[in-house]
C-alpha cells in the first residue's frame, strides 16, 4: 500500500511503532467516506507489516477526530438510496469495530484535542487509550438531533458505569482528559507535551511481550465478557493451545526456563527475555 | 387528576419542571400501599401533561424515602393470601420500575435525608440522581431479617461494582452523598442548601434538548446493555428512525442547518436552538 | 479433619473467626497440587464447623499466594496425559470457585505480600477482600508466556472496568493495595499493621448478622447478575422464602418486633439483636 | 367484580374451571381497548377467586381472537399523542404478558377459529394450548403493512424453530391446528367437537396437583431459560423452599408418606391424594 | 459489476428473481478464495440492483456447495502467515454471514446435490431454504480432522435441537432433504424436478409483500432472539417507525384502507395490493 | 479402582466400549448417596483408562434409573444440617453434570425401563441417548410434592421445546421411547431387543473418529450455545488449535493427505483411516 498516495490518512513509523493518523486537520479530522476507506485498507496492510509491532491511532494537527463528517455523511447520504448508507456503514464499522477491536497487534489511541461523537467507536476499540489533559471529549449527538448512533451508545454503555453513560449521552457535556481517565474511558491523561512520550513508553512495554501471548490475552479480555463459567474455562484453555500453536518463540518454555532454571528474571515485575530481543 | 385530593403525594410545578414528592414526612416517606397507588397514577398523568417537561422525584420534609413501610407491607400482608402481595407488588413495581425507568420525559431523583432499602429501586430508575452531601443511604434489609427484595439486589448489582454491591448489601452500612457519588450510585452530591438549585440547573439543561431525541437517547442507553453487536447496530438505527417519525420539530434538519449553513452554534458545547424556544 | 496433619495449610480459630492459610511461606504460598487438595477438604469441613462463623483466607508468612506453583503444575504436568491436568483443574477450581464462591458462610480475603496470577481466582471468590497497603498484586502471566488461565481472565473481566482489565492483563504491571482498592478489586487497603484488626472488625460485623439472611444475601448479589428483570423478581422472592425455611432464629419476626414494637434498634444503622447473642 | 356488567368479556365457571372469553363475536373477537381493560381486571380478580382452580382463555362464537382491532387501535390511535399508545400498550401487554404469563394458576388457551397476529401473545402466555383441527392461525401483519408488533415477533422467535419463525412471519401464511401442534406452537390439536372435552380433561389433570407445587413448577420452566448452571441450581433450590413456605397441604410429606410408607400410589403415573380432595 | 467476467459465479435474472450461483461444478462448487471474493462483491451489487427483488443462492451443476476447498484453503494457507487466514476469513465470513444474514432483500437457498461443511453457513444465513429430496447434507469435518469451523458449529447449535446438533457434528453422517426438513434445517424438501418451481413460487410470494415491511420483519425475527422482554418491546416499536420512514408506498395506510374501507382483501390470507403491482 | 468392590455400580468392558451401570435393580436403580460416590469415582477412573474409548451409561436389570432415592435422600436428609445436603449435591451434580457433560470421551445413555425425575440430568449430560421403545420416562416430581430439582427443570427447558417442557413438567405424564425420540429428548428409540446392538453400532462409529477431534467437537457443540458471533468465531478457531496441540495422530494432515493425495476416502461419507486402526 502506497501511503504517499493517501490524501486522508498519514502513516509514520518509529522503531516498531506505527502512527496511523486521520489527516484532515482543517475539518478537525472529521471522518469522511474517503477517510474510512483509507483507514480500512491501512489497517489490513499494517496488520501484516513486519515493521509494525504496535499500532497507534492518532490525528494530524489539533484534533483526534470530530466524529462523522456531518456534511459528507448525514446530509449527503440523506437522499441517496438506503443501501448506500448500508455500504458506508460496512466500511466505517469495518475498520473501527471489526478490524480494530480484533487487531492482532496491540493498539493505542493517542488522543489530543477533539474526540467527538462517532470517534468514541475507535476510541473504545483500541486496546489502550491515552489522552492529553486538555483533550475535549463530547457525545454531542443530542445537541444536533440524533442519538449516539452506529454503535456508540452500545460502546459507551459497555464502558462507563450506568450513571456516567446516561449523563454524558443525554447532556452532550464536554469533558477533559482527566475526567475521561477518572471514568475509565481511557487509561491515562497526561499534559499535552508528554502525550507522545507516554504513548511510546507503553508501546515499548508492549514490544517486550511475546506477540502471540499478547494477542491471545487481549482477545480473551474482550471475549470472555458475557460467557458463563464453563464457557470461559473451555475457551481460555483453548486459547492457551492457540498460543503454543502460533508462537514461533516457544515462549512457554522460555519463560519457565529463564524463571525456574536460570532464575534470570522475576515474572511479577518483568517479562522474560525474548530471543529476538537478545 | 386532582392532586389536591392526594393524601400521600404532593405535586409542585415550576417552569416546566414538576416535583413529584412522597408526602409522609412523619414516616420518613416510607412507602405504603396508598403511596404506591398515588405515585402509579401520578406518573401516568404527568407523562401526558404539557406543563411537565422534566420530572423530579422528591420527598416532603427531611427524607427522600425510608423504603417500604414495614408495618403496612411486611407485617400487614403476612397473613393475607399471597395473591394480595402479588397485586401489591404490581403497583409498587409498576411505578418504580415499569413506568419510571421507561418514562418518556427525563427524570431526576432529588435525594435529601434517608434513602433506605426499597427506595433504591426508584433511585436507580430515575435517569439522573443528585443528593445532598448529608443524605443517608442504607441497604438495611440485612439488619432486620430479609435480603434486598423486590428487585433491589438486582438493581444494585447492575449499578455498583461487584465489591461495593456485596459490601453494602451484606453490611447494611449507611453512607452519605459523597460516597454515593464516588461509587456511581448517583451523579452528584452537593451541600444541602444547593440541592434544589443543582437539580433545577440539570432540569433546565434537559429542557433545552429536543424531547424526542432525549427520549430515544435515554431509552437506548438502558436497552443496549446486554445486546450483542448486531442487535445494537440494528436497534440504534431503528431508534434513529423513530426519532424522525415522532419529532414535530424536525430536529435533524434544524441541527444540521444551524450548524452547517448558519454556523450559529457548536454541537460539542450546546444544543441547536429549538424553534419553540426562540 | 485433623489439621495438624496438613503440611500445606494452617487453620487458626479465634472467637468464631477461622483463619485458613496456605502454608508454603518459602514458596511465597504458591499453590501445589497438595495445597489444592488440603484447601478443598478444609473448606468442606469448616463449612459444617460450628466454631467457624466467618472464614478468612490468609497466607502464612510474607505472602498471600504467588499463584500456581510453576514447577509443580506447569512443568510437571506438561508431559503427563491431558486427563491429569483435567483432574488437577477439578480440585483447584473446586475449592477456589465452586466451593469458595458459594460458601454458606461469609468469607474474607486477608491479603498481605504477593497476590499473583492464579491467586486472583480465590481473591474474587471471597465475599470481601482487605489488603495491606504494601501488598503486591500482579497478573504476571503475560511475562512468562501464557494468558491468565483457569478462569482468571474471566474473573478479572467481570470485576474490573474494561480499561483496567485490559491494561493489567496485558502489561502484567504490579500494583499495590491502594490501587487495588481504587479499582474495586478489593474492598479496602490499610497499613500492614492494621490488616488483621481491620479483617477482624469486618468479620465481627458479619457475626452479628443472622447467618441465613447473610447467606441468602451474598448468594443473591452474585446470582442476579445477568438475570433479566422477571427472573430477578421471581428469584429474589424465592430466596426470601428460603431464608424463612432455613432460619432457626425467626429473624423476620425478631427484626419486625424489635423495630416496630420494642423500638429497640434502628435497622439503618445496626442489626436487630440475635437471640443467640443475648 | 361484576362480570354481568362486562360488555366485552364473558366468564363461565364449571367445577373449578373458569372459562374467560373475549366476547366480540361479530368482530371475530378482535381486541379493542375495552376488551383489554376488562381482561386486565378479570385476570386479577380470578387469580384470587377460590372457585377458579384452572383458567381457560377462550373466545365467544366462531373465533378465538383476530388480534388487535385495526380500526380501534391502529387507525384510532394514529393521530393521538404517543403517550396514549403507551398507556394502551401497558394495559394490553399487562394482561397478556405480565399477568397471564406469570399467573399463579394453570392456564389453558382453548383455540377455535381465528387466532391472528396479536393473539399469539396470549396464546404463548398460556401454560398450555389446545386447538381444534380447523382453527386458523396467521401472522398476517406482513400482509397489511407492519411487522408482528408488541412482542409477537419475540414470542414467536422464542417458541418456534428458526426456520418456521421466519417463514410464518414473512409469508403470513395461514395454518391449521395440526400444523400448529407439529411446530410446537400448541400442545395438541383435536377435532372441533372434542375441543372442550380435551381442555376439561387437561384442566382436571391440573386440579389434582397441589396448586403451590404446580405454580412453582410452571414459573420455573419459564424462568430458568437463559440462566446459567449456577443460577439455575440456586434458583431451583430456592423455589423448593418457596413451595414449602406457601403450601398449606404439606405436599412434600404427604407425597413421601403415601409413597414410602402407605405405598398407596406410584408417582410416575399419578399424583398423591390431596387431603382436600379426599 | 460485469458478471460476464466472473469465473467462479454465475448470475441469472428472471422476473425480479436473481439466481446467484457458485460456478465450479467440477469441484462440486467448493469455495475457493476467488469464489468468496466474487460472491462478496456480487451480494453488494445485487442489493442495490432494482431488477433483483428476491435473491436465490444456487449452485451450477450437480451440487450446491461442497464447503471450503480443502486444497485451496486448508492446505494452501497452512504455511502462510496467520494474518492471511484472517483476511481470508473476513471475506468468506463477510459474504456468508455479515452480508447474507442481514440482506435487505429476501434470500432463498435452493439446494441440490451436496451441501457440505462450510456451506452450512450460507445455508443458515439465507432467510429460507428449499432442497431437493435427493440432496446430500453432511457435516463431514469430523471425518478429516477438524471441527465444524468458521462459525458452523455455532450456526448448527442455534438451528437444530441439541440432540440433532450433537449427532450430526460428531458422526458426520450424511442426510437427505426430507431429513433436513424434518429437523428444521430447511423449510421444505421437494422432488428434484420441482425444486426450481417451488423456489420460484416462494420468491413470487415474497415479491407481493412490501419490501420495507419484509426487510424489517426478517431482520426482527433474527435480532429479537436473546433480547429480554423490555428490549424486544422497545426494539420492535422502533422497527415499526423504521418501516414508515423508509417505505415509499405508505403500506400502513394502504393496508388499513384496503381492509377497513375498501374491504378489498383479507390480511389473514393475502397481502394488500401494492401500488406498484397494480 | 477396584470395581469388584463396588456394591452399587457395575463395569463391563467390550472391545473399547465400557458399560458403566447403576446396580440397584431392586430399587429400579434409584440413586443413593453410595451410588453417587461410586459413579463419581468411576467416571474419573475411566476417563484415564486406555481400554475405554466410548462410555455407555446403563442400568442393571429392568430400569435405567428411577431418579433420586426418595428415602435415602429426601427423607433422610430432611433433618440433617443443610450443609449435608450441599455436600450431597456436590457429589451427585459432580458426576452427572460436571464430569459427564464435559467428558473427554464420547458418552451414550442406553435407556431401558424407567428413566424418572433426577435421572434426566445424566440423560441429557450424555452426548447421545438411545432408548428401547418400551422405556418409561416421567418427570414425576409434580406428583409427590416438589418441582424437578437439582437442575432438572433447567435441563429440560434447554432440551425440549417450550410447550413440551411445560407439559411434561406440569403433568408428570409418562411417555415412551418413541415419544422421547420425537421430542428430541433422545436420539433414537428401538425395540428392546435391538437396544444394545444399536448402542454398540453408534459406539463403534465413534471409535473410528480421532478422539481429540471428537472431544473438541462435542465440547464445542455444548459451549457455543449462548455465545455471540464474535465469541463463537474466536472460540472455534482456538479449539482448532487445541486439537492440533493434543492430537498425537496428526489427523489434520492424515485427513488431507488421504483425501487430496491418496484419494482413499470421501469425508462426506466416512472418516479417514486412523493410523492406530490400520
Amino acid at each position: 500500500m502506497d501511503f504517499d498516495k493517501c490524501e486522508n490518512i498519514k502513516v509514520e513509523k518509529e522503531d516498531g511503532i506505527t502512527f496511523l493518523s486521520i489527516n484532515r486537520p482543517e475539518k478537525r479530522n472529521a471522518m469522511s467516506p474517503a477517510v474510512h476507506q483509507e483507514m480500512f485498507d491501512a489497517l489490513a496492510y499494517l496488520e501484516a507489516d513486519d515493521e509494525t509491532e504496535v499500532l497507534v491511532i492518532a490525528g494530524v494537527g489539533e484534533s483526534w477526530s470530530a466524529g462523522q463528517d456531518l456534511r459528507e455523511f448525514f446530509r449527503e447520504y440523506e437522499n441517496r438510496p438506503p443501501v448506500d448508507t448500508k455500504r458506508y456503514m460496512e466500511t466505517n464499522e469495518g475498520w473501527r469495530q471489526h478490524r480494530l477491536s480484533m487487531y492482532d497487534k496491540p493498539t493505542i489511541a493517542m488522543v489530543n484535542g477533539y474526540c467527538i461523537g462517532g470517534a468514541f467507536t475507535q476510541l473504545c476499540s483500541c486496546d489502550f487509550a491515552i489522552a492529553s489533559d486538555d483533550a475535549t471529549f463530547s457525545l454531542s449527538e443530542i445537541n444536533w438531533g440524533i442519538l449516539p448512533g452506529g454503535v456508540v451508545t452500545w460502546t459507551i454503555a459497555n464502558t462507563l458505569n450506568p450513571r456516567d453513560a446516561m449523563y454524558y449521552c443525554c447532556t452532550g457535556e464536554a469533558f477533559d482528559g482527566k475526567k475521561a481517565e477518572a471514568m475509565g474511558l481511557i487509561n491515562k491523561s497526561v499534559p499535552a507535551d508528554q502525550l507522545k512520550a507516554e504513548v511510546v513508553k507503553l508501546a515499548n512495554e508492549m514490544r517486550k511481550k511475546n506477540p502471540e501471548v499478547l494477542r491471545a490475552t487481549k482477545q480473551a479480555v474482550r471475549r470472555v465478557r458475557g460467557m458463563d463459567y464453563f464457557q470461559a474455562l473451555d475457551y481460555l484453555a483453548a486459547k492457551m493451545s492457540e498460543i503454543r500453536m502460533r508462537d514461533k518463540e516457544d515462549s512457554f518454555h522460555q519463560g519457565l526456563t529463564q524463571f525456574l532454571d536460570e532464575k534470570s528474571y522475576r515474572p511479577s515485575f518483568e517479562p522474560f527475555k525474548r530471543p529476538a530481543a537478545e
